[in-house]
């Protein structure tokens, strides 16, 4: 088995090796320049921040179908400890263990490959357990401060939440650039709506994770013509699930992550920007949503802010 | 053994104990105000952004002196596995265990207790083994975006770093406010640079912890008189260790954390930005240092970006 | 609320505080003597060992209902890594992180208090986030080595597996016990087999867990009248569950670890070993159980192996 | 660069590669047979039960050389936590994460390879990410119940413990037979004891790893001649450390593991073990060192019981 041929077309067309250099780890973060951050800041209307990560915690968003992605597991090592003696100063202290890729996250452009390659055309091989990602890992990526424009498609729809076998396509997101009155520009960090979130926020982690709304297959060249930085939504999978084609699993993730080198990012709670970009009217800000730079690692928690 | 009347007659100074309600979980953080972004936002000139977060390793600042204070162990528990057959897209993901505390970290105002109590008043123990801090956990700080402002103390005395055994004091501070230009004023988050971070960028893990220069016991009361939401540094303790008064562990840390409410910084590198700010004679700028939302948590990894 | 008066009688009874002397962190396990284990050895025939625990895996028993108990998360930290230059011999390496009661494992006599006390009259409160279990942790009991008796009552009672409301009764132990042909004597160790880890293997975790079949409240009495050393069986609770008395939550976990210090054993796959004595029709042999000596710990794994 | 000759000319007179059929995943394992088990119980005489494994803790042997291979890390997740209401019976419920290979443990025959095999000619990259070790697993290896041998060598050259740069060779082997009256026999155990866990025990974990005594190249035809199951010390390494022949790192690890398909167990503490063998004038026991089948791992923490 091997990937089909309309997979390899599109991925032709949005390929972007060599495009930054033979060396480059970043990809598309290349477009987040200097004015495209001062343009960002310049959004900032009513000072107003809004926090875009699920809570950390046991109790999250995995339900155990992914080997290994578990749920944060926080645990205490120090509880009001007086550490240097009776009536002394008293120290609590604790420690995580967790999947990086399990909560509200980005994945690293190593996450996935095909073909036996990594973006920028890297042996998939690089990737060991000895070293992790060593070309490409999350601790590459360490300027994600851009300009965010929510593209709330959920509401462009009219609906509260997309349905699990809706794809995303380009039209529904050129619909969600009407209601949000701004174009999608080179640099841009995307945020797209679907409400699936709304699923886990109800308690049922299974119906969020499947079936799921997300993104279509088309839509990586539509990323690829607005040279779009990075793209995060409110899903699991990030890509419809099950998927559009049959058997051809994760395309937008190879399309996206290896051909473009493109961030993805996963589960992050759209709900309470939604809200804020509605009120105001407004869907672009200064958006930081910076990696935590773990290295060599093929994802990462994140704790996103919108400043509106 | 108890605390001494010196560090009570001070804690009766900088306490904040009910200013912002009983029920309050966030302290100083009440001060960034709408207003306090809008203006950050507006100190943006370059868009240049400067990450402040070392890289989370398992070699890292944590020299095993901390009780379960471990340096992030990171491991691949997929590596290119092709998880829907052979030919198919294939994914890496990996899992981390680490000290919340181990590397660039916010304290929670819950990191600290002194004679029974936690910022607020609230029972030390209600920090439990089962739920963390029920009450002013990491996950309630959701909202850490400012003005940051870099006191870079080291270059305002005229050195590469301070020495070990240099107490930062009020006079120092504002010793580097002239040559930043700038006066700290209500919901800036401070950055106070000591250089002693290149220690361990030199290699020197047990050199970096201890002797180390860090804030003063009569910091707090300078922090408090300017209303800061939050500082951080680049040391491990943050305040000087060994400590200025004998026996007296730790008192900045629960002046800070319990009496004002206000979060800590510790291992933060402010080497580029140091650089930065030194090139644009600019030391004022927007800052996101958003916590990672460990629910429970008495602290938090973060990935700092200060955009100038 | 607290422990109905039922409950505090049969505590008396049972009671083994002192008996050891007042340091004792063993409790029962000192009634394996040097003799007891020499005719323990006497009993092996065939010299056939039978592996009692589990495989550890992260689809092990736990099924997320119990907070913090997680299943082995089993990741390589190094793959045939030549750490030694190209060409050398090469190194792989692993690392889990598990729950040290999450499959199967033996509790230590920390592991549960009642009305403020461990066993021996201990407070509750020496068990510390910092330490563990200071008195009573599992690296306390060491020389885990003994006679073993398969009490088999499910097929004592002519059934493949006892019924999820069926409590283990003494009565039972006595079927069991004519079964088995021999009586259960001062310091041995004895297995009690309902069947239920049936149902996990068979795939079914939450029904494995609940509703379950377990040993009475009645239980105790009898080890203590018979002096056995410890005793483990083959489901998750150990005890009925749901419990016999409403709102008696616990019991005999409450009476055989803090009020006689007996050890229990949870989650032991006594499926082989039921065929290994039924095939010979002797139930009595060489068992080793030895805990890993994790300091301050209130658990541990454990494989044991039963030699007939 | 690759293995020399001479480690190939050995490699060929140790192989075992087919000799219990081509799908054999424990290697020597399979002489322990069921009379060797008899035999074992046979030489127990005292009933005396010697553990053998090391405290798991946070300060145990590993010094941070060896990249991932962390010391225990234990960390309470309930602590007295009354579960089902206030009143009721509390549990205490705890986590650990550790490395494998990091205290006393038994390496798994899929711990090392060369020349890009493991034991029974499989390919190495059958060892994963995804699912550990499929092939020659520590879970595979169950039955670990024999005849042990204390081979004192530090005893029988009259020393407290042997020089760091001393190589054990088959000669040293046979003196400490003759101190044992003993002779190692088929599906023995060989316990080998240098002394050298006693700089450990005395505080210094750097000395202790390195310069280390340990078994010299020419050990493992010794062990193939006298068919052993498998051999456990008191080191950190097993073979003498720095190696005997410049540039060839591991080679008895390779012999023993991939060549015979031999256990090896590291980090064993035999000084009490020594001292009741010395006293009893016995060197053969029966021992139990079972394993925690950890699915798929590359090694396990085990808890050695000597019963003499």
């Amino acid at each position: 088995m091997s990937l089909p041929a309309e997979f390899h077309e599109i991925a032709k067309r949005v390929n972007n090796w060599g495009r930054w250099g033979a060396d480059d780890e970043i990809g598309t973060l290349n477009l987040i320049t200097d004015e495209v951050v001062r343009e960002a800041a310049a959004t900032v209307r009513s000072g107003r921040r809004v926090p875009l990560a699920l809570p950390l915690r046991q109790d999250g968003v995995q339900s155990g179908m992914i080997p290994g992605r578990i749920n944060p597991l926080h645990a205490m090592v120090q509880i009001n400890q007086e550490l240097f003696g009776p009536g002394t100063v008293a120290c609590s202290d604790d420690v995580v263990t967790m999947g990086l890729q399990a909560a509200t996250h980005w994945d690293a452009l190593t996450h996935v490959s095909h073909s036996g390659r990594l973006y920028n055309g890297r042996p998939a091989d690089t990737v060991t357990a000895h070293a992790g990602a060593e070309f490409g890992g999350i601790d590459k990526a360490r300027h994600v401060v851009s300009r965010g424009v929510l593209l709330d498609v959920a509401r462009a729809l009219g609906k509260d939440r997309l349905d699990g076998s809706h794809a995303v396509t380009p039209e529904d997101l050129e619909a969600a650039e009407d209601l949000a009155g701004t174009r999608v520009r080179a640099g841009d960090v995307v945020l797209v709506r679907t409400g699936q979130i709304q699923v886990y926020l109800a308690g049922d982690r299974e119906g969020y994770g499947y079936p799921s709304p997300g993104l279509s297959v088309r839509t990586p060249e539509w990323f690829h013509a607005r040279d779009v930085a990075a793209v995060a939504n409110d899903t699991l999978t990030f890509e419809i699930f099950p998927p559009e084609i049959e058997d051809l699993w994760l395309p937008v993730h190879a399309l996206d992550l290896v051909e473009m080198g493109m961030l993805q990012g996963q589960n992050w709670n759209l709900e309470e920007l939604s809200t804020a970009c509605g009120e105001s009217g407004r869907y672009a800000f200064l958006l930081s949503a910076m990696p935590e730079p773990f290295v060599g690692a093929t994802g990462t928690p994140v704790a996103p802010a919108a400043v509106l």
